[in-house]
């Protein structure tokens, strides 16, 4: 294969204080950042002045957990903070080139809600809005919304999907040049190029047309982050960037493969969707500055919060009648299969480590892609895994901000830039635009087109 | 009873191109208001300017009414516009004084989503946020939400009153002081301070707590307006501003009376919740100068939209198979009880309208307090209902935007502030202090109080 041309795609993921789970204590941290329009503006406009192709927000809809030690020690766990539609909306007003990408959940939401709100957000960005689109596996939102527990797997994919239908059919509901808005003839709009969906489907049943005129993207970007085997298959369906996890080059290039191997049966190219991992980097001028920051982040875990990073893989031990920096006790067998935390603990005991060194590093990785080094290292991570197809693009989760956010603009951008790997100015007007992908057609005007 | 002491309160009901029926078409509007994110922006900062209370957006989850002929004539019938939730948000980042009021409906959405969104508006605002409490009795709200039909009145009123405990609940999920975010110990909000609401009623299972902080008001301003028994009882229990329609002083002063009479037997006091009717005003220099602007409108009310306003009273009849300037045909009986309409085809029978008459008076009133005539007729009028105790302020709907509006600040603002009747700069750094209603202490914190 030839080496890959083009360029990569940037987005920048904020979470209140920073990425890492200690982040709202550090120094540099913004504690009360959950509340602080200012913070969010500064961000957003450093990133726009960077040229990043968007600024990112998870969701939860509900506070994740319900351990109330646990929680008041930390700002993550959408414990307190914005909701992210409202968010973006005002970040709208502020900025101008940067794409604007919320979650929502299909979960805990009624599609013509969900298509109406990022409408309305793609007319006031003027083509700056993106959906990530999400399922919810938590109990403890499933409590705010009616029910006991959440929907399982195979029904929230299924739901998510028939959700997606129905958002992009109400997307369609005007014709791009429906509104003649002639004031002498009085003519608003033209009746033939409004189309009503009547959705009847097993979840949903949606009469429609959606009350906003067809957006400047003519759908908002769908962002999707599953990487089940149903999360991968709604991603070649209906998503159009992809936000994903992979710890190594082979994992990511195979997921990649994966992925846009689906595409085709969905009658999409392979461009029409992006792969756009996270990746959460700590930058310093040398290796060792960076890997001082990493652990100056590290020390600010305070230990309850650090024990219920690990507290699902002790078969229901308490952790915390034990010296924190001694061995970790014999752990009574559990039934369920091995997560993540359980390989965590085989790989504690190979390496001799005390329990506050496992959930170290359990709270290091945290499942993202993590570099801890030089902007040039941290260039030439990024710039394999593009080259060798292993992603499109990144989405950056800085630890710390503003700080961490900072230090990529002035250390990574720049030597991404001399490499030829990243724009110097916005090629679109659009966020569609910008990330290259292709503005749909109205689905009715293609099959008037094809009756032709 | 003493001359009433005190100033009136003011806000500026935005629809998009104005409230007149034929607004878009009036040389003055903006015919994409809709969707013209900039128009918003410069009627709020003119609105802002003059010191209104607030902006207050009406909103429909679905075009009202089906048929297409003459939905394609209107700008009106949330036709084509922006969300009201996105739009108030970004409107947040560009005002600094006014309140941000906007509609949603109970009956289509969950009190969770309803709570957080409007408490981050109150946290983007510094405190300007509010929420405009309706029930939706439109079928074509309902076929967008997986149902055929619309709750009844009773069903819908029940659930709006739970919907507002749940919501209002919600945002006392924190103590106003619960966020330490102490770096140094780690703690981020005290336990104690935070209080999961576990609510189980007949229409909503709702555990919490909300993931938002406490927002700057408290809880944001709850405004409501329904008329019947069922929507002056939820005002009286739940409401702090209502917005009414009245057409004569007695009315206005018994509606007042009535409603203020209600709210003792919720614990509540008569300053504790605002009635601002809506009013239509044309505003002339001279008064035949006023009814010329009038008469300009009303002269751009397409037929086939003017006799959609009186179709509901024809008992089928097609009336636009009849000469428009010629009489009202015989009507066949029909069975429903007189409605608005009916009263008005008897009072175009002892008038001897013609059919174009006929749709031009009704579409004139539309229900609302219609004032035509120079800035000091307009003032008289609102003087005297303020002072007479049939309105605490008002909701001014201009015909067209921005002109309507602009004529408004330009006469009769000055006229009222002559008369010491208005502001002349804000009293207070939120919605609330503005409004002169008082911050609501926190449930749990009272509940305290009351037990030591």
């Amino acid at each position: 294969m030839a080496k890959r041309e083009g360029q990569l795609k940037l987005g920048a993921f904020i979470y209140p204080a920073g990425h890492h789970i200690a982040a709202w204590r550090h120094p540099d941290a913004q504690a009360d950042a959950g509340i602080n329009f200012k913070h969010y503006v500064a961000l957003a406009q450093a990133a726009e002045a960077a040229k990043f192709d968007l600024i990112f927000f998870a969701d939860g809809v509900g506070t994740r957990g319900d351990n109330v030690e646990v929680l008041s020690r930390t700002a993550h766990s959408y414990v307190a903070q914005f909701e992210p539609l409202t968010l973006l909306s005002a970040l709208s007003a502020v900025t101008d080139h940067i794409g604007l990408v919320g979650t929502a959940s299909t979960s805990f939401n009624e599609p013509y809600h969900i298509a109406r709100k990022f409408a309305s957000l793609d007319h006031l960005s003027n083509g700056r809005a993106g959906w990530n689109l999400v399922t919810s596996a938590s109990e403890f939102e499933a409590r705010n919304f009616n029910r006991d527990s959440h929907f399982e797997h195979q029904e929230r994919y299924e739901r998510a999907s028939e959700f997606a239908e129905v958002v992009t059919g109400l997307w369609d509901s005007f014709e791009d040049d429906a509104f003649p808005r002639d004031k002498e003839s009085g003519r608003f709009f033209e009746p033939e190029k409004r189309h009503v969906l009547h959705h009847k489907g097993r979840f949903f049943q949606v009469q429609g047309p959606l009350n906003v005129a067809r957006s400047p993207q003519g759908h908002p970007v769908i962002v999707q982050a599953g990487s089940s085997e149903a999360g991968k298959e709604l991603a070649a369906k209906a998503g159009e960037v992809v936000f994903t996890a992979q710890q190594t080059l082979d994992e990511a290039k195979d997921f990649y493969a994966d992925v846009k191997g689906r595409l085709a049966k969905y009658g999409r190219d392979r461009d029409d969707l992006k792969i756009m991992p996270g990746v959460f980097p700590v930058i310093g001028r040398t290796e060792a500055e960076a890997q001082a920051k990493f652990e100056e982040l590290q020390a600010l875990i305070h230990p309850t919060v650090g024990l219920s990073l690990i507290s699902g893989a002790t078969g229901g031990l308490d952790l915390s009648l034990y010296p924190l920096d001694g061995p970790i006790p014999d752990l009574p067998e559990t039934n369920s299969s091995k997560s993540r935390q359980q390989l965590f603990i085989d790989l504690a005991r190979r390496e001799n480590l005390s329990i506050r060194q496992l959930y170290l590093r359990v709270a290091g990785a945290r499942g993202h892609w993590q570099l801890v080094g030089t902007p040039e290292q941290i260039a030439d991570q990024l710039e394999e895994r593009f080259v060798e197809y292993g992603a499109d693009g990144y989405n950056i989760m800085p630890p710390v901000f503003p700080t961490g956010l900072q230090d990529f603009i002035e250390g990574v951008i720049p030597e991404l830039r001399r490499r030829g790997l990243f724009r110097s100015d916005y090629e679109g007007r659009t966020l569609r635009e910008n990330l290259g992908l292709r503005r749909p057609a109205n689905r009715h005007v293609q099959s008037a087109k094809a009756a032709e």
